[in-house]
């Protein structure tokens, strides 16, 4: 991307220094496997003159992602780390004919907004400068698509209540999902108030939920992240890109072709009580090592475990109440598979309370097929695992993620007309 | 800093390549102003064998800043991107001797978990060694101090109420504050948790705000923040590392020399009011130019307002309301200065509100004398400034920032001993 930077005080011999040293970092990365990063980290480099790159800092604020395609971008892209999800009701008086001008209004948005082009009655332009790679991904829960007349699919509705839930209905479904995602929370910031200044006479907000994970080069984009219990998350998920993501992500015949499913569940995790579980239960619990990620049943992060290996005294090496036993349905033979894509949430604990945190994960995943994939894994988990110790599940919601749209498309216009 | 990864699978090859990569950015860097930022990134650059750093991102997660020293880390240190700021009471039961002790205990998290080294007792050890450049900055209130049987400095106290304020008593003051700041969330989020569970026995969580600001590489290291409202602010700012920074910040003799004190202010940002107010309106309210930063008598953000400046009609320039006349004290032939050091928050609206934003800044400054630099410039603001009408303080605190504290000290040894 290259676009004129105000205030820029460097001249043309720093710009051909800076293009010969970052040049230089830009040919030794090629081949690595960052996906989505390396190249556009590149065209940052090269097309900035800029002091700090200098300083050793390569800058990321004007980094784009696409906003137009056959899918919508915020699903097969490198998460972000920043994100704040928006659960919007529609208003009453909003007819279909509403609906679709506030997709229209919305979609033109978050296509000025992710590629770094202040929105229509952007007050605040300057803060639209760094997008940062951000993405707007919106999600239709079924009032949404029953305004427009649209048939709504048989599987997109609340899910079924778990024994694990104790869902708090005022952080759960919603009309209207909007996931704003960027590597800069002030960029995410910007774009969340400005997509609500145009949304706010069709809808009230049902929820907001902000999450984060780590920031863009605290470590190898490639690393999988921890969450606050300090388990390695999502070492199994599809890799970016590949066709087996296409295949467990996106759907791929009827109306909603290019699209998938969303769940979106907060969970909350009991840190306090999670203090007290030793290494050997805390391995146990999940049938993985904390420190590396791999099974109790030997390897690595990425390697598949054994789950017939047993003990001298016969017992199971990975136990049958193991998270990563359940989640994959070892003892009942199937193997379903779904992407993650979820956020931390840290808040401050409820005023008067003894907790000294009120935290978790903002669990987000994707799916072609939620009645298929997604449910099976979710009831066996809900039915045993032993993490469900220290977690609860407090708010759940569904939506089905409409194909992207071309230029001059609003989002869902494929879906919806 | 250098330090074996676990899980790197890169060798000496790929380590080669990229020393000879980054030194050619590292070359090019020499002589750039961005303080505390230069040198240390270099160093993870130079020290980390890296396929990210090959990628084009240079990694920041196993930065340090050092914990001892003539003064505490976290006030001249580059602002780091996250913050969390904890209001501490001590409970009642906490003697002379348990404040010491817990003293003891929160000072051995914070020199380890500020060099990537986990607490004692860190039931998650793989979450501290990513420290982001973190900073553990401890300020007492007078509650500590005569807890201590410590003499209370006059000017450690509540501020003088201010017609402006509407300040909610849960989120002002507090016997021991704690600013854990980093580049990384999640390293915050692990290094409060680590010092609230041994802070626990000791003290009640008062208040909890976290803050934001620019990722690290959204924008250049030495560029002065927007604020939610889209001002440029702290152009204003002393230089850190100047001279000039010292007399402002430090307290330079006395029981507390080396250290400064703090004023944290929780300011409410109506966002919504200001999206109403056109461009001259909000140039005019602050007396600088929106996109440029730069005063309204011409020049750029970092040039003198000539607040002497008339309109060919004869009425100033710089309108008597403005903010930047009314901080700096024109009209009272004053000249005060502070260090500001303040985060963004963005927080949910509360359930069922209208409001699509609770948004604002917690205002952070530091001073070496509250009563001569930091109040005049805060009646002054209170009495007549027009960007009172958008913004509401709701909480307020002081605190002492004790001076730093050699190795084997506990923070406030001098100051209490």
């Amino acid at each position: 991307m290259s676009r004129a930077r105000d205030g820029d005080r460097n001249g043309p011999a720093r710009r051909q220094l800076l293009l010969a040293g970052t040049a230089g970092v830009g040919a030794i990365g090629v081949g690595t496997a960052a996906i989505g990063l390396d190249r556009s980290l590149l065209r940052t480099a090269a097309g900035q003159e800029d002091a700090s790159a200098a300083a050793g800092v390569l800058l990321h604020g004007s980094e784009t992602v696409p906003f137009h395609g056959q899918h919508q971008a915020g699903v097969e892209t490198a998460a972000q780390a920043s994100a704040t999800f928006l659960g919007l009701d529609l208003r009453e008086h909003v007819d279909r004919e509403g609906l679709i001008r506030m997709l229209r209004l919305l979609t033109d948005d978050a296509a000025r907004l992710t590629q770094g082009l202040p929105a229509l009655a952007d007050t605040e332009p300057e803060m639209a400068t760094e997008p940062a790679r951000l993405t707007v991904t919106f999600g239709f829960g079924p009032g949404l698509l029953e305004r427009a007349g649209t048939e709504v699919p048989e599987w997109l509705a609340p899910l079924p209540s778990f024994e694990i839930d104790e869902l708090e209905p005022e952080l759960g479904e919603g009309d209207l999902l909007l996931q704003v995602a960027a590597d800069d929370p002030l960029t995410v910031s910007h774009a969340v108030r400005m997509l609500l200044k145009d949304a706010r006479a069709f809808t009230a907000v049902r929820w907001v939920q902000h999450g984060f994970r780590r920031a863009l080069g605290t470590q190898r984009p490639e690393t999988t992240q921890r969450n606050l219990f300090g388990q390695l998350d999502g070492s199994a998920n599809p890799e970016l890109g590949s066709d087996h993501f296409s295949e467990v992500v996106w759907i791929d015949d009827g109306p909603f072709a290019g699209g998938t499913s969303m769940v979106l569940r907060r969970i909350r995790m009991d840190l306090d009580g999670w203090d007290e579980v030793d290494r050997v239960a805390r391995d146990n619990s999940t049938g993985t090592r904390q420190d590396t990620g791999g099974p109790l049943s030997g390897g690595g992060e990425f390697d598949e475990p054994d789950f017939a290996a047993t003990s001298e005294h016969g017992f199971p090496i990975i136990p049958e109440f193991a998270h990563v036993r359940r989640a994959r349905g070892v003892d009942e033979g199937e193997h379903q598979e779904i992407f993650r894509r979820p956020y931390n949430y840290d808040v401050p604990p409820p005023a008067g309370s003894e907790a000294v945190s009120e935290a978790g994960q903002i669990f987000v995943s994707f799916q072609a097929d939620l009645l298929r994939q997604f449910l099976p894994i979710q009831q066996r988990l809900s039915d045993l695992d032993l993490l469900n110790q220290w977690t609860t599940p407090i708010g759940s919601a569904v939506f089905v993620i409409p194909p992207g749209c071309a230029e001059g498309e609003y989002v869902g216009q494929t879906v919806l007309e």
